[in-house]
């Protein structure tokens, strides 16, 4: 394959491929109420047909699944991981249009595309297709065979994705890697190749008046809490007893199961903080945080990969506008997550928070669980990893490992339920996701479509030997 | 006043009447939206007119105040305090259109007029006038003066009343008493008096990230958690501070005020449970609550009447929509109401709540006023307060009092600012205020509307001497 050739066809169509993806981008996929969703799991049935494959949009009880196809004929096969929906837009603090796509010139980042989905992940998504496109363009067909599964419920938990793998693990079976396309470069340009995913779990926690006390069906006057007992107290009681004002977790059990870092993995987090490559006032800067759990910025590090976390992701009760309203409500809720290390059992921890209930005589507080999910590691001696990382080698001379994400995806499916090793990675650089003014740089998408023809170059190639004067 | 003559015009155009009560029920009036506010206050400047009085609508910082006038050169004036606001009807449960007015058969009520605002309180407001009407058709003219002060903030704490009061202190003064038309009826048909109301103090507690850590702007990926702290779990840690597992209030000085029910009082409350007359089954079925804080009847009575409350209205953070988002917020709050009684001053219980705060290491949490008024109190001996209790006596044969209204309103501006008795009653039966399918009865309009006309005759005519056999 004539990498270079297929660098300069990217640079010589980018105008179009950039059209191309933001028109993608405005296609508004939000999973938690379904908007658009129907609509754009047929535009990617059509990206992928449009690349000369065969797409089928796989109903599944949640949203449809595309499944795809693009046989080459080719010695190996790739499994393309992808997600067509995204988070709501229901911040504050937008500058732009959430679904416009539009591009503005941000401070030190220059041109970039404002869009829900830029980075997470319906651009690296749109990008990989004008890639391919363009390899198509120049070589008249891929190096690998491809294979699609983009579902529309990671946001969601992507729960409807492992009984599909299940139905579908044959087909999905002769993949021999799983690539899941996203851009990995931070601020500063620097890639970053993790080697797991923490695991998930996704409860509420529901506090309602019973035998205990508190109004039983429905809110009632507020000034009956002078004899009737209050549901949001209760729960904040039951809440306030995980954590100590530090923030501890005191669940007993929480950490019992965490597997420290193994030597190889600190000596990595210590290289890049010995490099300077971790500056704690960047990540600080950039998401508007004043101060860390930890201040020293080595232990910060450590912390964020190998540390389990309960997060309060939301909490409500009664009235929650503007102004003023007097209720005793009848109920109260909080959504919790905990992000799971290697070897935290989903099931164990569940059964730690429920313990931890009982024990504080919460037992009528409700846990319901809405996603559980396994953490999942894989090896750097694993091909796919190997290709990705001369790639970044080979197109910025640098990359970091990085032991885990310290966020959460459903790798396990493919490595624990398929058995196939798979790798998140490209080019390119985005941020704010889940956040307002969610964006990604419009030189970075350029980069990781580049970045996608090296890695299908590396991956079907294989390590290659040294190229030396000899041959001179 | 041939009060017999009017109760029989009342029965004769009752359909009339009801009629028009729902047609001023069905026109939302919602005060924390604005929805309807313009269109209600000028409806009941129409109904001042309507009786032949001037009307004005006084515009203020907030919603309009409507003032009118009804002058009959009568010995005695009365000013009329309403409010033709309501509260939202976002609760889940109404077996009708909110605004519908629709009337219903409910078990054990009979025909019911299902409506936000049937009860607290535009049902009871036009009603007042549909009385007054019958009044005019059969003397031609009301025994007293009527002024009228009817506002559009009371759900949202009256913020504009008392400075209105200050500049109509002059008009508003003339009045000899103020009354509070309110369907005064229990479940069982007893009427009661309240002898007061208790003082409101309505706060936000928010927390935010800051120099403590958290996110200080936006929210941001939920995975972050574990290396960045939660304004949620601090707020949640602070609010738990507040109470004990049993709801025990643990604010310093909080009970340091409480003036102890006098033994007037405390035997009024004995008497009641003595007679049977409190049932705290009763209650707790109508509100359905399964255990009060009290076991005791005569306990739970008493705290109802003599203690103050700390009560969550409304808690919110993060991602409160349904099923899963994850999110680190950067902010918590909280909505809470303190309800005061004698001789507690709302600004020593705001610094408490501060100090508190601040003795928890809390001092960021940031506490933002909306409504602080203190509680009032009114005598037994008021002539008004008597003309009530003779009206209840006389067409009830009995009546019950309670030391204060649990619930809180600003009538502290007519005893305190302008020096006025007020008295809030009337028969009639409705309820769930604050909730869904709030009701009145339609039976219960027509004793409304009658004891409206026996009170008047009783205020303006006096207590009369006993009337014996001796005549015959």
């Amino acid at each position: 394959m004539n990498v270079n050739a297929i660098h300069a066809d990217l640079q010589q169509h980018f105008d179009q491929d950039l059209e191309d993806i933001r028109s993608f981008l405005r296609q508004p996929s939000i999973s938690y109420t379904g908007e658009g969703i129907a609509e754009t799991a047929q535009a990617v049935a059509d990206l992928i047909a449009g690349l000369g494959g065969e797409a089928e949009v796989v109903e599944t009880p949640g949203h449809p699944i595309v499944y795809g196809e693009l046989w080459q004929d080719a010695p190996k096969t790739l499994l393309i991981y992808g997600m067509y929906d995204v988070m709501p837009t229901d911040e504050d603090g937008w500058m732009a249009e959430p679904f416009g796509a539009e591009i503005h010139d941000l401070p030190g980042l220059g041109p970039s595309v404002i869009c829900r989905g830029a980075v997470n992940t319906k651009g690296p998504l749109a990008a990989f297709f004008t890639a391919m496109r363009s390899i198509m363009r120049v070589e008249g067909k891929l190096p690998v065979n491809l294979l699609f599964a983009v579902e529309g419920e990671e946001e969601m938990g992507s729960r409807s994705f492992p009984a599909f793998a299940e139905r579908y693990a044959e087909k999905l079976k002769r993949a021999d890697a799983v690539l899941f396309p996203f851009f990995e470069q931070d601020e500063a340009g620097m890639p970053s190749l993790v080697l797991g995913t923490k695991g998930m779990l996704y409860v509420e926690l529901i506090c309602t008046g019973g035998d205990w006390g508190g109004p039983s069906e429905r809110g009632i006057h507020g000034s009956y809490n002078a004899w009737v007992r209050s549901p949001v107290w209760r729960l904040t009681r039951a809440l306030a007893s995980f954590v100590d004002d530090d923030e501890n977790i005191l669940v007993d059990g929480f950490f019992d199961d965490v597997r420290p870092l193994s030597e190889r993995e600190a000596a990595l987090l210590d290289e890049q903080i010995d490099a300077g490559r971790f500056d704690a006032g960047v990540f600080r800067e950039a998401y508007a945080v004043r101060r860390l759990k930890d201040s020293d910025d080595r232990q910060a590090w450590h912390r964020l990969f190998s540390q389990p976390q309960l997060n309060i992701d939301g909490l409500f009760a009664g009235y929650t506008g503007p102004e003023t309203k007097t209720v005793l409500p009848h109920q109260a809720t909080a959504k919790v997550d905990v992000r799971m290390v290697p070897d935290m059992d989903p099931d164990t921890v569940l059964a730690g928070l429920r313990a931890h209930l009982d024990k504080g005589g919460f037992s009528d507080i409700e846990i319901k669980v809405y996603n559980k999910y396994p953490w999942s590691k894989l090896s750097l001696d694993e091909p796919a990893v190997q290709a990705m990382i001369r790639t970044y080698q080979g197109l910025r001379g640098e990359l970091e490992l990085w032991p885990i994400n310290p966020g959460s995806a459903p790798y396990y499916v493919f490595e624990r339920q398929l058995g196939l090793p798979y790798v998140t990675g490209g080019l390119g650089h985005g941020s704010r996701q889940h956040s307002s003014n969610e964006y990604c740089t419009v030189a970075g998408i350029l980069d990781f479509e580049r970045s996608m023809v090296t890695f299908l170059d590396e991956f079907t190639r294989g390590p290659q030997a040294p190229q030396g004067d000899a041959h001179e």
